[in-house]
């Protein structure tokens, strides 16, 4: 692993626990709206299933290129209503608030130390769907030490599309292979891969809870694998 | 001054000293080329000069959105042919790295004491025409503890275009009356105010060199008038 001038990570998973953090939100707001019958953790599933078909929308062209934080919103009136509670009968700024359960997710407890030591001889960044604002929120309340906010939004493409790891790299002024994508999943590393990035796997066993059954293991020949993110800071010499 | 969330800079000359910085290195490269004859400062000056109708080619739509690094470097070829130096008789690696001259710019002796106070309180990041790469690189080697890398690459459109102040209030889902810009020059503040943004004058009498004439003082109704920017952490309540 010579010549890596940046690190790029992906975020909700490999760096946060968005379903712990998602599902702390949600409880409070069921405990208040729910009747106390719902469970957050499997509204937060569904809120996270509904990601991947939201953003095929802009990916296919179908719709232009919209931030996270819209898409969320929309998702979130979704499973509300899939779970029998109208959004229309909640505050809209109550609402808003919801959805900014995705600016305050915790991040995984080896995160910031192992970003901390990453930092001091690599450029460090999001490479993340999620847009600007959110990113930067839950980096200001985790102490997330990033040399920059990048990504989707920036890019102006949602992961996987190949625009969206080119012109990552492009903008921090890199060559692909000067750059190496950080993620707790395989497919995001194959696309990265295949735009001529370098990879490095890091497992979250526990991201979809104690049942998960994906990306348990690396399943492509990327360059790292690593147990967590201070072992990955080691492994390259930080 | 209430309601503000976000505080973003102008960067060359309001958070760094370009003139300096840029003709330490300019001296370096003359002492290998130049015989000795030609003066730095002058030349950067020369440098400085060609930034504004280098821009409008992309602010008019002559010319697609091209990040600053590519103007430098175009221009800097033209200050060498200016100079009695053809650029094509220098490697272009040197010529690329005198280029990135400008990301290695050394802050005002009060700007990251300052920026480290504003943090505490404020989401701060530079709202300037430099590209991404080079605000990042100019970050980690002086220290800026910005929170995100905004700016015309990522609004992709040139101040004193309203989209560079609009897009970028937008990208941190704020209103624009809840940023202020903080700069030394009053036409970018008129532009931002124009906005809708706040806005904050900090004199920097020395950027232009011992004979400034300009931006001496306030020229508009600025918000807040800070002697630097320690002062201005102090006068927001920091």
């Amino acid at each position: 692993m010579t010549g890596i001038k940046a690190i790029v990570f992906d975020v909700f998973g490999t760096v946060v626990d968005w379903r712990e953090g998602v599902a702390r939100e949600l409880r409070a707001f069921f405990d208040r709206h729910g009747g106390g019958r719902l469970d957050p953790y499997r509204a937060a599933d569904a809120w996270r299933k509904r990601y991947q078909p939201a953003m095929e929308e802009c990916r296919s062209g179908r719709r232009p290129f919209t931030r996270l934080d819209v898409l969320h919103r929309e998702n979130l009136d979704a499973v509300l209503r899939d779970s029998g509670i109208e959004p229309s009968s909640v505050d809209a700024r109550e609402l808003d608030e919801l959805n900014r359960a995705w600016h305050r997710l915790d991040p995984w407890p080896d995160a910031v130390a192992g970003l901390l030591r990453l930092k001091e001889r690599f450029i460090i960044a999001p490479l993340s769907n999620g847009n600007v604002s959110l990113l930067l929120n839950m980096a200001r309340r985790a102490g997330l030490p990033w040399d920059a906010i990048l990504g989707a939004e920036v890019a102006n493409a949602y992961k996987p599309q190949p625009e969206a790891y080119l012109r990552t790299a492009d903008i921090l002024g890199l060559q692909p292979g000067e750059v190496c994508l950080v993620a707790a999943h395989n497919s995001d590393l194959a696309a990265a891969r295949a735009c001529g990035l370098r990879t490095a796997f890091v497992p979250r066993p526990r991201e979809h809870g104690p049942a998960q059954a994906s990306d348990l293991r690396p399943e492509g020949p990327w360059d790292v694998v690593a147990a967590d993110f201070v072992d990955l800071a080691s492994r390259l010499g930080c």
